[in-house]
């Protein structure tokens, strides 16, 4: 098998909310095989290198911070670091600290959150990749804004979220791969080669 | 912040594919907050635990199998191990099984298949779990079938494993999870605590 050139030859917005642009595409490869209403999801406010939302890692006193969330997808609270949608014209950066600043009530210098690179949370259906981001340091901590779903925030200690991960507990992607890419680049988790 | 009991009052189908039914919830907590239009998209062959689709690691001979995977939604090719959606009537085991001969050609026993746990792909909006199985050793490797976008297929080494995830170059989430997990279990990443 070999990479072959695939294009969208049409693409129909048939559905949007405040947040996504829902698209079916009409997608066609060289050999002729073809899709004609392949589904994709994109958030509005999508940036140039396909950025369209900020994830960020807490981690202060050697303690990991997450959020206690409702998902309504999943009718179930989840364990997460908080995340959301880059707004117009922000920088993701900003972003990461405004979201954290929203859902932990954490204030902390937009300056001092640092890229852990990107994850695609499902590249299948949604046209977007995720900046995540990890803060080491906070200004203060004041008190969250209230949104629907939004529950408890608590720090862990190391031990604690090795265990929730473990039996999954936590299953949030956006967490688990900051956590994991941000242990190993703090030594805390090593590679054996 | 303590936590509220939402529910959902009501559910709108208003679209539906292949694999996925497309609804729009109105739902609400207890103070009265509410969503009326909450987009969720939720694989038709969810099961009761909230598993809607598989992803496999073949992890053969030391290495870590990969497949070059081009992604409309993200108009790119990304590194991915084998995932999709369960069939009616599959366990999880068998699914993964039959996504790997199906993206691979390598064929496995469903049997040695094992489990890394769960993962949301993005639960603000995706109504399913995807179960993580990693496999580590083949009956045979046979032809792939082609897919539109489904590109070639590399076995990589933990060392070009590594320096793909901390460059970005793998994306996946599925794929980045359940890497840290196995190499985890297996003692090749070791936590410091």
């Amino acid at each position: 098998v070999i990479n072959v050139t695939i294009k969208r030859v049409n693409r129909k917005l048939f559905y949007q909310n405040i947040v996504f642009n829902f698209y079916l595409d009409h997608i066609q490869d060289d050999a002729g095989n073809e899709i004609k209403e392949y589904f994709v999801m994109q958030p509005k406010n999508m940036k140039e290198n396909g950025g369209g939302g900020v994830a960020i890692l807490p981690f202060i006193n050697n303690k990991i911070g997450l959020i206690n969330v409702y998902r309504p997808p999943l009718n179930s609270y989840q364990w997460e670091i908080p995340h959301g949608f880059i707004e117009s014209g922000e920088t993701d950066q900003k972003a990461a600290a405004r979201e954290l600043a929203e859902e932990t009530g954490l204030i902390v210098d937009f300056e001092s959150c640092i890229s852990l690179g990107f994850v695609a949370p499902d590249a299948g259906v949604i046209a977007a990749r995720v900046h995540l981001f990890v803060v080491e340091s906070i200004i203060e901590a004041s008190q969250s804004t209230y949104e629907l779903g939004l529950g408890k925030f608590v720090f862990f200690d190391i031990y604690e979220i090795k265990r929730m991960i473990f039996n999954s507990e936590i299953q949030d992607g956006f967490t688990l791969v900051a956590i994991f890419k941000y242990l190993s680049n703090k030594g805390l988790v090593s590679w054996n080669l």
